[in-house]
């Protein structure tokens, strides 16, 4: 399991507010299976790390759509192999368990 | 007011697991008055940059501290001064609107 | 044509040290035909932008079998569909007239 | 010593083209006694952390003096305090060496 912290932003549109870009890869991304959280500054996801690669994929096309010529994608992948419950909520309560 | 994305991760600590030293920077965060938002990718934090920054150089030194001889720490500034409402909520709140 | 910067760092080895992954998967890349640049803090990759994700993907997956468990991959993508020139070289040059 | 990876991106002008931003903030760079490497993708920079931290604040700033409403700046500091030679070509010399 792998989970990925996704940002995209479209260079030169010319206005400083990019939430209608980050609305419509949202969108592509909430029609497929994985499991995401929104958060300010990109969106989190976990599952199959090709299945969300995949789905990056169109999600980082979808400004071109919608008049961007230039698109930055950020990806952090952090894939971890010996502990089964890697996932948002694993990682979560893996911290909070020692904040408390 | 900027909105940033922290993460900090000791390498060759041995262990796989980070959840020790991301618990110690976080305890540090919160014994500001910064508003922030743990993730399982990282911290995301608002308010004035130098504040920002100068607790992000408290937070990177802490896994030192802990054993550890090389940290990796990722930031990600989103600053933006045409908007007075630049902040975790607002962002949020610009992204969902657009997504009902 | 896309321009990517990439840094694949495992986690949790038993040394600080990484070269040793960093060259494994640096290995991979220069077996394809991408031109690339290695530099400090990651390797830059330009190119058909599904041709890198495909190599990353396969560069991504090295440490595991050198004994890895967790893999941190971080990902930039500069994508750029109004400029034929989009470049390593492209870009670097664009940069250093606007110094000279 | 540390080693940093720095990108500062302006959103929201009307052009797709950074390089002018870039090129400003890079001068502000060189006008200091770091060493530092402009790649396609951003800068590298050496030395002591605070110092690289000082001018990267600077540096960032320097958009909004041209214009810029909206600034991404991304730091990735590479921190390693067990081995003297943690420098750009320190890094590159010992992923070279096992490439031969």
């Amino acid at each position: 399991m792998a989970v990925v912290f996704l940002s995209i932003t479209p260079l030169g549109t010319g206005t400083p507010s990019v939430s209608t870009y980050v609305a419509g890869v949202e969108k592509i991304l909430r029609g497929t299976q994985l499991t995401s959280q929104l958060t300010a500054m990109g969106t989190i996801i976990e599952g199959d790390l090709d299945e969300i690669l995949a789905v990056i994929r169109k999600m980082h096309e979808h400004p071109f759509t919608q008049g961007a010529v230039r698109v930055s994608t950020f990806i952090k992948i952090d894939d971890r192999r010996d502990k089964p419950d890697h996932s948002i909520a694993g990682k979560m309560r893996s911290v909070e368990e020692k904040l408390r």
